[in-house]
């Protein structure tokens, strides 16, 4: 069901400024940004093996993803998992009364997307994704 | 240098729980328990294709994950980078002036592991990992 952990997602204040700090210390190197104006967000991925790092800096103040810069500081924002139908775990994760942010499939970043409600999940904000062919 | 993305840590205030959570969630399970006393920690994986969720549970007050936990509650609190020889890249980092947490690898659950400092990386608490052969 889980195919793998598709992404780690940090939130920071300037993703092309820590993409040169991850370049620095790791020699990794980063994809082009793109912004996605429905998110509030430019975001850029950082591939590591089977995995990527993505970076999302807030563009629109009145974000969630700028409340959580505000609130928390740059750090750990949410963790991807890559399944085959996002709309069919959704709609199974809705049927056993599981909350959810999205209840179908959105377009995002990483394909196809949805995002469990950190209250499902003991604090930790799940999104799961199914790549576009 | 890195080659994959070894684990995502989160912190929680009960591994059993949080593992039967997340079976429950997406049918993934976790394997045995480990009591680490000098980190005053319990631990357990959670196997997601190639990379593992770690579920970890303060057994000390004491402790900088308790410390975590009481301020921040539960969540993400560590990604964990695969390296070929820790000792190896803590001595190429502190030389750069990287900021470190430790300078040399100690034994972990992940084998010899050694963390930088999060103001070294914009914010995230990063574990490189060597696997015991």
């Amino acid at each position: 069901m889980l195919k793998r952990l598709q992404h780690v997602c940090i939130v920071v204040k300037n993703i092309d400024e820590t993409a040169k700090v991850y370049q620095d210390l790791f020699g990794v190197k980063a994809g082009h940004s793109q912004v996605m104006p429905e998110q509030g967000v430019k975001a850029v991925l950082i591939p590591i093996g089977d995995t990527e790092i993505e970076l999302i800096e807030p563009i629109d103040s009145k974000s969630g993803v700028a409340k959580f810069l505000e609130s928390k500081g740059e750090g750990l924002h949410h963790i991807c998992l890559e399944v085959d139908d996002v709309d069919k775990e959704l709609k199974r994760l809705d049927a056993k009364g599981t909350a959810l942010v999205d209840k179908v499939g959105r377009g995002g970043l990483a394909g196809k997307v949805g995002f469990l409600h950190p209250k499902a999940t003991k604090g930790v904000l799940i999104e799961l994704a199914q790549p576009v062919k």
